[in-house]
């Protein structure tokens, strides 16, 4: 057999030119992620299991299991989570030269985090439930509370996003990241970690909506698909490299409401609070409380066919 | 050891507090979705495997066994369905205090449904034949029609929302927005289940396509990918809530093309016959049959760099 | 039973009407994709674990493990890949009437593909780790160049791309765009494998993008959300079906950056390299190098609500 | 690394000796039962589902559900059969020069065996039931007959031994086989499908049970754990091979009880009806009906510690 | 297709008559085990895990998460057996004419059945630690306690039966069988639930063992392969059936060793305290403390071939 | 509710109990075999489907695929092989005051036992051919040699047994007896890793057969079920505990046949070559070559009926 005899000949080469392109590259065994991702994926799963008991479990659970099956959760991910965390800390501290096994203080740090964390899930639900109810009364086409709760893209986005972001404030490397992208791909809603969003948010279908790492948003904000809060271009250093962590994206104030496909930039860009910004709408400007920001839409030329 | 200590002493408080706040704002499980959501993932893929016998089986099959494998799709997808839309009409309707077992009319109700739902299927799968032929006109990189079936996202997005607007017409609460919103999340294209869609229908790459609940789309159209058929606004009740179920998206004439970015807003806008709407144009009022609606494209600013 | 009966006696009616449908369009087990869409799915990750060895293992591997692990998950994968692309090129030549087992010289070819693939291998990794480096350089929320790797879609895209290019490039039917579809599906990123990308390739956020089959992209090229790299329109043969295989999408010089919602369209426009164009450009013609095409956005009006 | 470089230098032309081995001694892709084993663990579990409804799904079902989901287990597992049986005489009759997809004989062969297995279900069912009764008048330890249906290994043994006997009967090569190793090693309990059981048919615990191809059972029949209804000896040909196909185990008349560990061995050997065979008895002539069989048991040795 | 149109045409009527049978026997769908049985299989391998923190997880685990893990498996299979039992006395108890929603008393009786079990657990631990003692001790073969805990079928078939026989000594219907034929099939080891067994119980190899329902046995016992400890006849009440719950099996004193293939029989047999009983003994009569029964072997008629 | 406040309340108690039992009588985390146990598992099925490709793949093969799967079983199965003999020489060598991860010489032999065990796979695969012949020489039911290798437990028994014992043979710790354990479950056949066994083995129908760890076996034996090779009894040391490692089982010759239930027990019995034992027979002595032993069966009294 012809490819046989290539595969049993040629494969050893391609393999060891292969793995010397990753050795010279990254560390293959020093990362948390590479096996991690999935072990992340499961502790999302049970976090949102202990917020909306029912929801993501594979089978039917009755009330009075409610109360079990949260703890069981939340303790089974803690232990995965702060394993995670360590590992995270220790790739990326000085202590470097340290062991993972040594790193007492990466594991103390680890603890104390997901201790903090898992103290914030009831806060957390409460402003999700604000996030239901905004929905709700942000979408004409929404029947009941749990067909948002159980078909809304947004409730999915929001629910990562809000535990991300804790882990990203307590400085956690990578893992917001990669909760973040899970839910970028699986909503189409790409909420960077580090943004700070307030209560009763509600992004309407979502898909290729962008909110930037050092985005501020207020309370009952409204935005719809296609939306990006991004930067409008950012800093190099001498060596021509970006500078990481400027404000480079914009704050938008209270009960303000963002149609389909606008673009807002800029780190000092401000949308004041009770704003309507129209679709489409480019803005690399503030604009104050109360403004409604159309385009005077070119008029579309229209040539009857006939 | 801190962390174990903690997680005895302290889940069972957070577990009550977030138990809690469950009990306050829904029944945990009074919802067919919860535990159902995967269910209707499975009847979803039941339907699908019947109406293209051999691409969603794990095994290939062969000729001769593909009446019996439809059967046995259809009839095993009915048996679940008819209980989920039972479950679904109880708890939608008057009579919520009849317990789920007596509801004998919701189940009459619901196996009657499931029977008119699957007599369409012949009906449905001609309807998507056309669709299939219509990505084949529609794009020149398609080669052949097999291509299409396997790797369009646009012959997934309508297959589903066939399915989930039958169900929409005979007032099934909640299963067919859990089946558009799978759709959405895989396909990137967001159909409300009570968008009217004719025949010979072709969305080309489809992400950000958004189409609204009170859109009707006649025959022989094509949309591009970030297209969005939406609402100007929505009217509210006397205590601001949105009103529900009043008409608010466009209506789409037969042979209209709509290019990529474009956006049609509003329950009275209508697209008449054989028009053609260009990229990126935002559009809240009606056209007449054969117009060709393009931007007159403000001309770019271009800098030469030398 | 009513369901019961009405299962027992109507399916195997609706079950015929069904199939006879399915075998009046399309042969239902002459394809390769049917059952073998997850086997190329499978391949694709056993081709991504031997580019990244660790990313895609389900447990975590040491270093002494690694070139055993690659090479198996290639030898692995090139089986299973021969068949399929044999498969394809059986049902695609003019050969149709030799049955499958004896077209010879469709097996030869399909080895000759599999062979010349694996050998780009260690070339596309070579490539992929300049992508890296692109999406370290071109975001400056990118801490490492793990966290890239591990969360960032244009990642997954461009790798899925690398290797369907290489097939489309051999002339293998269908497979490469069950690739492509693949890796759209799961970061909203379409690219179809018949365009040719340089190195230092990289996408921010991803979603909406669309690249056409016969675009072209230089090197150290940046693009983002929502960007389309499309055709103008599309000619008809005699028969009103559009002529496959002309050339309709744009080129793209080096060190190009397009921001997002760009469209730019058309098989003889041309990107002129290190130019800039500006999000929301509508772009149909060539612009020469070093431009920056920016939109005199048409200033929005801000009503003050107040 | 050594071991590394080992595999990539040695394993080949290990692979190479262990190929060569097997090609010289049986076809690897001739056969049904490699790849098939699991099908028709899978076929007996569907048949066992369709005898004994509820049992062997992994849901509970209701008993509306209950006559289509025997009829699509059936079904399911008719098709399967059907091939597996058409490959298994393919590979045994005369014609083997003839292709597998050639054979239209055997797959009309097929087809009827498979038919006829399933028009003797309900009769078979029957007979189960007389399996369970006996079981309940026979073990004071049996409370409830629903303890015998989900914690008897008798009743699996008995249920796939009447399945796979029909098999035999109509002389379906090798699978029968299968199914009968399939018990046993779950069961303890070795029955070829070869020996004829009558209908109130009992094992108690079962473990080392062995019952041989030639054996009668009749009606009413106990049976202890380790009794072997076994051959004396067997004749060989002049080759020294031995010869297959005679009566070489014995006969049991209706109403016999044959106590633990008892042996009863030969083709001519008959124990007449109403016999009851005691523990660890060894028998090789047959004796009349309504015979109690006996060890004047040796009195053993009795020695005082004191 | 003829086999098709078979299984359209005549499945039907085999499912009803099937379905038929089943009805007039027993009832589909009141009983817990039908679905419970994997439910039931699940709890004893938490309740396992429980025991003995590592050995039947799926991932290796650390010291710091024993403690969490332990806790989690207990209470998470305490809920599903609740339900299970109140489901096993709902269907036993006279009340069968309550529906299962409403016998109130059902659940606080399986509730506390479940308490007073897992309170029982860190007693059975210590027994089952003199169990791994006993193994160690009575085998030459075992070099380590951990060889013993992994690949000794005594301690999987104790282990079960501990569990098992508290849930028979508090009443609970068929759940405690569903455990030992569960343990029967694992290890060919048949202990009832209901057998008496004390500390330091070792049983080598163990195929073939049976241990009878009202058995007693002491501490320190040792038993071999096919070792049955069972009934001698037992009585039939005035319609012939068998007279449930009789003392029926043997008693075993302290530091007895039964070797392989040894018959104990009978409910007043009570083999005496520090016996011990040869190999294939058929001992129908008590014996006393410090007894040594062997057979007299009857010499074997060694013909020398020669 | 009741139950759940006792779970949270007492279950972390009754944890601390369980977790302290164990940590006193061995190390939770320091043992190979804990999360090793299905690993060695996976590598048996890895090395039985290199040995006899086809059957233990979950998808039908053929033949131009043969050689690299069994090369990708063997590389595969050789890493994790390695591993687990390495971190179970740790466990038990003197050097167990140095971790893991340094014990460098342990790695080496780890290394070179598995070069050994594969080099030895080819003789290992010719062995087994002989036994596949034994087999169908040896049964008079057996009617392929393809039937032998799909359904006889022996055949399963002897390839673990040839592998384990390579393993005993270069004194690698635990690891064989699991997997001879595995054997022992799935087949009723116990043989211990220790036994030599020479070529042309068979054993009928298999269950409760037990090959105690010093035997050795010649050329030629068939063995029937319920057959023990067996000790007498064992030697204690001083403290009443078992010496561990002295001949204490039988040595059987070649062409020796040994009938049902038949006990051969001693460290200096031998049987001697082209001998037969009878069913039953109870033999603690040698006996010469060509020896016949049976039983003269003490006549069973039968008692008329009538």
């Amino acid at each position: 057999m012809k490819l046989n005899e290539w595969l049993n000949n040629e494969i050893p080469n391609i393999s060891k030119s292969l793995e010397s392109i990753n050795h010279s590259h990254f560390f293959i065994d020093k990362t948390i992620g590479f096996a991690g991702k999935e072990k992340i994926y499961k502790i999302l799963h049970q976090f949102r299991s202990s917020l909306f008991p029912g929801v993501y479990e594979k089978y039917p659970i009755d009330e009075t299991k409610v109360n079990i099956i949260i703890g069981n959760n939340l303790r089974t991910a803690a232990l995965e989570l702060r394993d995670l965390i360590k590992k995270a800390l220790v790739n990326n501290t000085d202590i470097q030269d340290k062991s993972q096994d040594e790193c007492e203080e990466c594991k103390i740090k680890a603890t104390d985090i997901v201790i903090k964390l898992i103290n914030k899930f009831p806060e957390i639900r409460q402003n999700l439930q604000t996030d239901i109810e905004a929905a709700y009364n942000g979408d004409p086409a929404a029947v009941t509370t749990e067909e948002i709760l159980l078909s809304y893209p947004s409730i999915e986005a929001i629910t990562i996003h809000r535990i991300a972001h804790e882990l990203y404030e307590m400085h956690v490397p990578i893992i917001p990241r990669i909760m973040s992208e899970y839910s970028h791909q699986r909503t189409g809603i790409d909420i960077h970690p580090g943004a700070e969003i307030g209560h009763h948010f509600f992004i309407d279908h979502g898909t290729g909506v962008v909110i930037g790492e050092t985005c501020t948003i207020g309370n009952h904000v409204k935005i719809y698909q296609g939306v990006t809060l991004g930067a409008k271009s950012f800093s190099l250093d001498e060596e021509g490299k970006p500078i990481k962590g400027l404000k480079r994206h914009p704050n938008i104030g209270d009960n303000v409401v963002i149609y389909a496909g606008a673009t807002i930039l800029g780190g000092d860009t401000t949308i004041g609070h009770d704003s309507v910004i129209g679709g489409n709408i480019w803005l690399t400007e503030s604009v104050p409380p109360f403004s409604k920001v159309y385009n005077i839409q070119p008029s579309p030329t229209i040539k009857n066919g006939n």
